[in-house]
């Protein structure tokens, strides 16, 4: 279980803080990164000030300082806190499942289950590439970060399920990771600005097609956990 | 060659505007447009504000109020010039090819020519799309407008070519404008966000399969201005 090495690196500290057992002022701090998450939700990453964190929090401005030297580094924070939740929820998950297209099928699945969760607030990591695609600095350069990091846990994912026969070996990995994010981009725009009903069935509908259009002769089937290579079963009817 | 009631309510006035000779304060007004524009691109249309404007136009303030009520009518007039300049330079020409196949090749040709050239800056009805998802008001109104427009020109391209036989009787064209606009979303983000130079190679590729699944058996060719049904020649080698 291989995680890439930029998503890795991004949220270490994070876990690792995990594992022991926190102290007081690590407690305030990760309050305060849960507030802040919340907030930049709401309001985008540069919506967020110390001042209404602070208020929100019901402590004073240079409380909020002390553990955080500056409004950047506490964007940074929420921004890496956004990348350990996902890489728990969305990655760990699916690197348990066999290489090859149920584990390429189960980021997918996790993947649309915790945009679908979050299209009430957005999603950091798509709202914030539109918010710093133009912004050089330190944030644009987490995201970036964490953006390029999924991506090649994707485009691994996809080679491995190419060289375990479950894909085409003449497909374009690189080119499938990039429809595969349109979908999730067309997801995220048609459900926030649009309020559109069918967002997540299209984004399904979509991520089915392109995967049954990739899929390799020999690993045919609909069902999205289908353990190939097993024996099979006589189909129930 | 009917242009969809949205687009078209949008930006009547300003097209009605360019018939008649401007006169000196329309002249201006274009100008103080046409100047926003540049920096709403630059910062975003949150980004835009009086003052940065009228130092950049070396007017007063009051100068720039005396054309616009307040900041937010101006930024609704530069979101009405940006679609203006969509439907001018994306629909409009492609409106002018026959029905059907040719028309959509046509509208999405278009498209990816007028976001490859946007990239440097941004395109506004993508990068609006994620400043307003969630900040309700006249901007956020104006801009599902805008992209509900574009996205029932896509439509409704959709549903001729299917009637004309170009595309298959049995596809679902909702789900194909979805697709086409992730597409769409995918080249805007890796391009802005990652630099990427093979975003509008991934695009062109992304939609040319799209449409190939899509193409009825008697609409064969790859040619993105075939004539359907005219009388076939021989190949040649």
């Amino acid at each position: 279980m291989t995680l890439s090495t930029a998503l890795h690196a991004l949220t270490a500290p994070l876990r690792a803080r995990g594992d022991a057992r926190p102290r007081k002022g690590e407690a305030t701090r990760a309050a305060i990164v849960e507030a802040a998450l919340a907030l930049a939700r709401r309001d985008g990453l540069e919506g967020l000030t110390i001042g209404v964190l602070a208020e929100q929090m019901r402590m004073s401005k240079s409380g909020v300082f002390a553990h955080f030297g500056s409004r950047e580094d506490l964007q940074l924070a929420v921004m890496k806190e956004y990348a350990a939740r996902f890489v728990d929820q969305v990655l760990r998950p699916a690197v348990r499942r066999p290489r090859g297209l149920p584990r390429l099928r189960a980021l997918l699945e996790n993947w649309l289950a915790w945009l679908a969760r979050e299209l009430e607030q957005g999603c950091l990591m798509i709202s914030g590439a539109s918010e710093y695609d133009d912004r050089p600095g330190p944030l644009r350069d987490a995201v970036v970060e964490i953006v390029q990091g999924w991506k090649r846990e994707l485009l691994r994912a996809i080679e491995q399920a190419r060289d375990e026969g479950h894909l085409r070996r003449d497909i374009d990995a690189g080119q499938l990771v990039f429809e595969i994010y349109g979908l999730m981009l067309a997801l995220h725009h048609d459900a926030r600005l649009l309020h559109s009903p069918d967002s997540v069935k299209h984004a399904r509908a979509g991520l089915a097609r392109l995967l049954d259009s990739v899929k390799s002769p020999r690993a045919a089937g609909p069902s999205p956990t289908r353990r190939v290579h097993k024996r099979p079963r006589a189909a129930k009817a």
